[in-house]
C-alpha cells in the first residue's frame, strides 16, 4: 500500500501485533517458543515469500525418525469396571499409521481417497457452488465418516483423531461441506497432515511472530497502534467510514479492512447494521478449542531411541479418551538445544484439562509420551509451558473458525463480500491454506488489492486475485501418496471379489459333484 | 428494586424499549400489530401476573373452528420433471394432525410420548446434568427423530414442521439435548404447540410492547436511557463496574444485569476478558431465522367457511419445500375488526424468501392459504406486513438462541453464572418458558433477586429462585393429550403383536394339518 502512496493505519486490539501467532521468550530471553501459529510448508508461497522478503529463516521440523503410535481401547469388565488395552507401535513418517490389520488399512485408504475425490468437486473460492453443496452442508463430517467407513477403528481415527488434530473440534460440530473444503484448500488430506512436504514441514527460526513484528516495523513509527480494539464502524456519512476504538479514539478512513475472525465481527457495533447474511454467519463461526503444551527435557533422549518426537496417540474408544494429547511434534531447536516436545490438546482433551493447573497437565501429557514410547524418562520433564487460546478475548479459540451444518451453503457467499467501505481479510477469508498463517497473508494481500483496484492503482479486476509466485527457497513439490494407495481396493471392490470367489467356489463344487456322480 | 430503595438505570441499545417485542401502529394509528413476541398462555404466570399488575388485558386467539391442513409431496416424473401431489384436509384443534393412515398416527403418538418421556429426564435448571446429557448433546435433534420415527411422513413432520415452528431453525442445527430441554421447560410437546391451553392461547390487547413501555414508565423519567448500546464492561476497579456505551457515556455500577441473548455478549468488550466457557458459549448460540408475514383482508371470509385462520402447511418433501409459511394463526382483532392472518416464515422458508420484496412474499403466502383452504379469495389481500428479525443488529434473529451439538453439556453451566459484578438475565437464562416473554420476565426477576440477596434485602438464598404465584386471571390448567394417546401402541408393541399373530397362525395351521391328516 505504501508503495502505492496510500496512507495505512493499523488498529490492533491486543497489546502486541501477531494475532494468533505469539512468540514467547523463555529462560531469561535465551530461547523462544511459538505458542500460536508456527508451521509453514511447501505450497504456502505467500508466507514463504514473506519470510524471504523479511530475511527470516526456516528450519525443518525433525521428521527423520519413527513416529510413535499408541492405540488404547477400553474393555468393560464385570461390575462395570473399565480396563484399557493398549497397542504400541512405531512407523516411518512416509507410511500409513499401523492400524492393525489389512481391513483397517483398506478402509483408511478408501476414506483418504474419498476425502480428496469429494474435495476435487468443491471450488476453493466458492464451496457453496459445489454440485452437492446443499446436501453436503446439511450433514456433519461425522455423518459422512460414519456412512463411508466400514470399520470402527477407521471411523474413530477420522472422527476423533484427524478432525481434532486438524481443526481442534469434534467431527459432529462441523459440516461435511465445510471440512471437505478446508482439507481441499490445504492441498488435500496428505498435504494437510504431513510434516515433510506438508503443512508442518518447517518452523521460522526465532519464532513466527517476527513476521508481524517486522511488517509493523516496515510500516514505521505510528502506523500501528496497539491496544486499540475497534468497537464501532460508522458508515452513515457518505464520505468516509468512522472507526472508533474502545478508548474513544476516532479515525476517518476511506476504506477499512477488517482482518478478524468472522465471529469477532460481532465485537463491532455497525452503523448501518451488518447485512443479515454476515450477521448470521458471524453467529455460526465458532473457533476451535486448543491448548499447546510444551514439555522441556535435559536431553532429547527419545532421539537415541529412534523417535523424532512425533507421536500419534489414538486413545479414543467408545466415547472415552485416556490421553489429552493426540499429536505431538519435536520442538527441539535446530541447533539441538532446548530439547522439547510440543503436544496439541484439542476439543475433548482440551475440555477435560481446561481447569487443571499447568504442572498437572504437564504430568498427564508426560505420562502419555511414556506410554507411547515405553520410555519412563518422559516423566522427568524440566519445564512445562501451556498456551490456551480460548480465554483470549480477541481470538476466542484457535486455530481457526469452523462452521456447523447449514452455514457455508447459506451464508458463506457473504464472507468476503465488501460492505460499503469495509473489506474483509483474515485467514478465514483465504482460498488456499485458510486457517494458516499463509492464508492470513494471502487474504490480506487480496483485500489490499481490492482497495488498489478501487483506487485505480490496479487496472485489471483480475489482478485482485493474482496468484502468488512460487517460493524459491521452498519450491512447491507435488504431494504424492505411497504408490500402494493406488492399488488399494475399495470395500465395494472387495465385496465384489468375495462374491465372485463365492460364485466360483459354488460352481466348482457343483461341476465337481456332477463329474463325481458320473 | 425500587421497592428496596435501590437505584436502577436501564441502558437500552435500541431506540425503543421492548427488545424482541415490537408493536407497530398501522393505518394512521387506528390499529396495532405485534411484529415480535406476542403470545401468552396458561402456566406463563410471570407474564400473566405482570399483565394484571399493569392493568392490561388479554384476549383469546380464535381456536374455535377447524385447522386447515395441507400436505404436498413431490413426484419425480420423466425427464426430471417435478410435480406436486397435494392432500388437503381440515381437523379440529383438539385432534392430532390428519397424517393419512393409522401407521403414521401410531408413529406420531409414539414420538410425542418419547419427546415428553425424555424431557422428564432433563432437569429444567441444569439440563447438562441429565443422566444421558453427554450422549444426547452429541446428537442433533434430527438424528434423534430419524432414529426414533419409522415413517417418512412423521420424520418430516418433526424435523421440518415442528422444529421450524418452535425454534425457527432446522432440526440438524440443534442438539437433541438442548431441544428436548427446550420443549420440556415449556411444559412438554402439547403445551408448546397448542393454542387453547398452550403457549399461543392469548394475545395482549393493544400489543405486547406495552409491557416494557409501562414498566419503563413506572421506573420514571431518566431511569431508562435509549440508544445506549453498551460496548464495554470494565471490572478492573475493585469498587465498581464501569459501563461504557457507544456514544462514550460512562456509568459506574455496583452490579450489572446483562439481559441480552448469549451471542450478544460478544458485542461487549470485557475487561478482564469473559471467562472461557462464556466466550465459547456465546460463539455457539445462533438465533433462529424468522419473519412474520401478516396479510390483511376486507372480511374474515375464512370463518364463514369454518376455519379459525390456523393453517398447518406441511409441504416439505425430500429436501424441497413449496410453501414459505408452515403455521399461521388468526390475527383478527377481538372485536372482529381488521381481519388478518399471521404466518410464520422460518428457517428454509425464510432463507428462500429473504430477498423478495414484501408484496411478492405476500402473494406467495396468500397462494399457500388459497391452496390449503381451496378459497381463492385469499389472493385478494388488502395489505401485507413483514417483519424480518435477522437484520436487526441487537436481536440477530428470533425467537430465541439455539445451541448446536456439544454446547449445552460442555458450556451450559456458565450461562447464568455471575461474572464478578455482572449477572445474567434474558429469556435464554430462564428455566421455564425460556425463549418466550414469560421467560424474559422470570429471568429478570431472578437476576434482580440475586442482587437483593447480595445486598442482604433477601435473607434466604432459596428466595432467589422463588416460584411465581399462579395467575388468577388465567389459572394454570393441566395439559392433557387426547385419551386415545394413552392406548396408542408403540412400534415395538405392534411388532410384537404381529409376531404373535404370525406364530398363532402358524400354530393353527400346523395343528389343523395334523388333525386333517388323522
Amino acid at each position: 500500500m505504501r508503495a502505492h502512496q496510500l496512507d495505512v493505519l493499523v488498529l490492533e486490539a491486543r497489546d502486541r501485533v501477531g494475532g494468533r501467532t505469539l512468540t514467547k521468550t523463555l529462560g531469561d530471553g535465551k530461547f523462544w517458543v511459538d505458542l500460536g501459529g508456527s508451521y509453514v510448508g511447501p505450497t504456502q508461497d505467500c508466507v514463504l515469500n514473506l519470510i524471504d522478503e523479511l530475511k527470516l529463516e526456516t528450519y525443518l521440523v525433525d521428521d527423520t525418525k519413527d513416529i510413535g503410535y499408541l492405540k488404547s481401547s477400553f474393555k468393560l469388565r464385570q461390575g462395570n469396571q473399565v480396563s484399557w488395552v493398549e497397542r504400541r507401535a512405531r512407523f516411518k513418517p512416509d507410511k500409513d499409521p499401523p492400524f492393525g490389520n489389512i481391513f483397517h488399512w483398506i478402509d483408511y485408504v478408501h476414506l483418504v481417497k474419498l476425502i480428496d475425490a469429494y474435495g476435487a468437486q468443491i471450488p476453493s473460492e466458492s464451496p457453496w457452488l459445489a454440485p452437492k453443496a446443499e446436501e453436503w452442508d446439511s450433514k456433519s463430517f461425522k455423518q459422512f465418516v460414519d456412512e463411508s467407513a466400514w470399520t470402527r477403528r477407521v471411523r474413530d481415527y477420522f472422527n476423533h483423531i484427524f478432525v481434532t488434530i486438524d481443526i481442534c473440534c469434534d467431527a459432529n460440530e462441523v459440516s461435511m461441506l465445510w471440512f471437505l473444503w478446508y482439507v481441499k484448500q490445504c492441498g488435500g488430506y496428505g498435504r494437510a497432515i504431513s510434516t515433510t512436504n506438508g503443512g508442518q514441514e518447517r518452523k521460522i527460526l526465532n519464532g513466527s511472530q517476527q513476521l508481524s513484528e517486522r511488517l509493523s516495523q516496515l510500516l514505521g513509527e505510528g502506523a500501528v497502534l496497539l491496544n486499540k480494539p475497534v468497537f464501532k464502524l460508522d458508515q452513515t456519512d457518505k464520505a468516509f467510514a468512522l472507526v472508533t476504538t474502545t478508548d474513544g479514539s476516532k479515525f476517518k478512513a476511506k476504506y477499512v479492512i477488517c482482518a478478524i475472525s468472522p465471529h469477532l465481527l460481532l465485537k463491532i457495533h455497525h452503523e448501518p447494521a451488518l447485512p443479515r447474511e454476515k450477521n448470521l454467519l458471524a453467529q455460526r463461526s465458532p473457533m476451535g478449542q486448543v491448548a499447546k503444551v510444551i514439555l522441556y527435557y535435559k536431553r532429547a533422549f527419545w532421539k537415541e531411541h529412534g523417535f523424532s518426537g512425533c507421536f500419534l496417540i489414538d486413545s479414543y474408544s467408545r466415547g472415552r479418551s485416556l490421553d489429552p494429547v493426540i499429536l505431538s511434534l519435536d520442538e527441539t531447536k535446530p541447533d539441538g538445544s532446548h530439547p522439547a516436545i510440543i503436544g496439541f490438546v484439542g476439543a475433548r482433551g482440551w475440555f477435560e484439562m481446561r481447569n487443571l493447573p499447568e504442572s498437572e497437565v504437564g504430568c498427564r501429557v508426560a505420562e502419555s509420551y511414556a506410554r507411547v514410547t515405553g520410555l519412563r524418562e518422559f516423566l522427568n520433564f524440566e519445564r512445562v509451558e501451556r498456551a490456551d487460546w480460548t480465554g483470549e478475548q480477541y481470538s476466542g479459540g484457535c486455530y481457526t473458525s469452523t462452521h456447523p451444518v447449514n452455514t457455508l451453503f447459506k451464508y458463506g457467499a457473504s464472507l468476503r463480500e465488501p460492505f460499503g467501505r469495509i473489506h474483509y481479510a483474515g485467514t478465514e477469508t483465504a482460498t488456499k491454506w485458510s486457517g494458516y498463517m499463509d492464508g492470513a497473508i494471502s487474504a490480506g494481500k487480496r483485500a489490499a488489492r481490492e482497495l488498489l483496484y478501487l483506487e485505480q492503482r490496479l487496472t485489471n479486476a483480475d489482478d485482485v486475485w493474482r496468484e502468488e509466485p512460487a517460493s524459491k527457497s521452498v519450491p512447491p513439490r507435488p504431494f504424492e501418496y505411497p504408490v500402494w494407495h493406488e492399488y488399494a481396493p475399495s470395500w465395494k471392490c472387495l465385496l465384489g471379489l468375495a462374491h465372485s470367489l463365492l460364485a466360483a467356489g459354488l460352481l466348482t463344487f457343483v461341476v465337481y459333484r456332477r463329474l463325481a456322480i458320473r
